[in-house]
């Protein structure tokens, strides 16, 4: 039977490329307009595996999908780095002077901001998926609206591209995460990184300890970040991944941070995608 | 003479609001609508000092502004925590199901999004400046449009609040920054933390090593977040808060960590605006 794997966005979007990269062409999709509705697709049943994009190298961390993850108390079973490409498209015979309004997901305005300096009469508004505007651009035949979209979109939904890699940064990567709502049963052999919450309270050193004894472990950390908790002031959370080469290495790791952090949570043990 | 102030956004925004807190009412404002805008003013002697949003409760740290001090050499010379307020506001007469677009800052728009899962009908467009939104609708005597910004604004431009607090989070604080070109010249009393940046290999247990240091210089830390160096692969730039009660421990701390880690920088030494 064919997975069904849950992306923000519909076929075309970068959430759809990584679905196809990850798991390959014999899936089924559940296209949701938000990260809220993948995560609910998810946690209900309607789909096997969610993608959902967790950082970048312009914006950082998207913090609020590590807040769905913690608290929804769903799996990362894996992750994927994508270089992402936006292309700006509108209907065929349409020219960047004919285009008012450009509508696409917040984080590819983002990353495009650079590009629409030179266009200030071009509004930018703001769209649930960046394939969908292409999509509903097409259909309506709207003239005027721009998309900002991957060359897939552009094809699905035959549109002409009217600048090609307007990204800021060029090897814009993202990371995303692969899904679950039960806990994976990786095999220890394909484990060697994992995405771990805890909390600390605001004593001196108390984070440094905690490093020293993953670093005593053996484990790299690949990633930190920390965060207040909004109701208790003075504490922090922590989000933070290491990789390591032996599973003994990250289990003793982790029965010793039990007793040092309150509430630490492993979000998910996986593979590493990229080699370290 | 007046300190000429430059702020993201035009009077009655909250960096508006911040400036008016932290410098008092005796100033002039420089009217920015970019951070980019704002960088520039202070660069080229335009303004004295500039207020930024650093990081808050929803969205975390604001990446691309740290890299905006860092690239552009400025000072952090203090800080100030604001509880943000957003109201949606629109001409009198007008009602909630009037409007078919708000536009506001990108933050502001994220700020609220949950608001706005009630009003599918309503699109969401990104602007410059939350009051700059707020003085165009009374200008042009905009139906339909709504804006999400201060009660100030709402009051400075004679707009009606369609709804107040309309932010996902209620106690939603945000960190701000006040900058300088010139290295501030702050009394040492006066300072008690300071921010920087570090580089590391991806070495195992490099990290652990210099926060050990920080702790054994009697620093504590307040944010950490790590960030991979586009162009260098397995590289790690880290941004670091920290607070001290002695300046002598933080400057034997510097002495060590420029030993210690490569491109040590400074971004500033400043007041801690919060009793930890």
């Amino acid at each position: 039977m064919k997975s069904t794997i849950a992306i923000q966005g519909i076929l075309g979007s970068n959430h759809h490329k990584v679905a196809q990269l990850y798991f390959g062409n014999e899936i089924q999709l559940d296209e949701c307009l938000s990260f809220d509705a993948l995560v609910h697709s998810l946690i209900h049943g309607k789909s096997d595996y969610a993608i959902m994009a967790i950082e970048n190298t312009i914006a950082g961390s998207i913090i609020p999908n590590y807040a769905l993850i913690d608290a929804n108390n769903i799996h990362i079973n894996g992750e994927y780095y994508l270089n992402i490409h936006h292309h700006l498209m509108a209907l065929p015979n349409q020219t960047i002077e004919d285009i008012t309004e450009v509508c696409s997901h917040p984080m590819a305005l983002l990353q495009c901001k650079e590009f629409f300096k030179q266009y200030p009469h071009i509004k930018l508004v703001e769209d649930n998926d960046t394939a969908e505007v292409a999509r509903r651009i097409q259909e309506q035949k709207l003239k005027g609206t721009a998309a900002i979209a991957t060359k897939t979109a552009a094809e699905l939904f035959q549109l002409h591209v009217l600048s090609a890699e307007i990204q800021t940064i060029k090897t814009n990567a993202t990371r995303f995460v692969i899904l679950q709502k039960e806990k994976p049963s990786n095999g220890i052999d394909q484990i060697d990184k994992a995405s771990l919450r805890f909390e600390l309270d605001h004593k001196r050193g108390s984070l440094a300890t905690v490093l020293n004894v993953m670093s005593d472990c053996k484990l790299n950390l690949t990633k930190i970040q920390s965060l207040p908790i909004i109701e208790t002031p003075w504490k922090y959370a922590f989000f933070v991944d290491v990789t390591f080469e032996a599973y003994e290495d990250y289990t003793k790791a982790i029965s010793i941070l039990e007793i040092m952090s309150t509430s630490l949570k492993v979000l998910g043990t996986y593979k590493n995608q990229r080699n370290t």
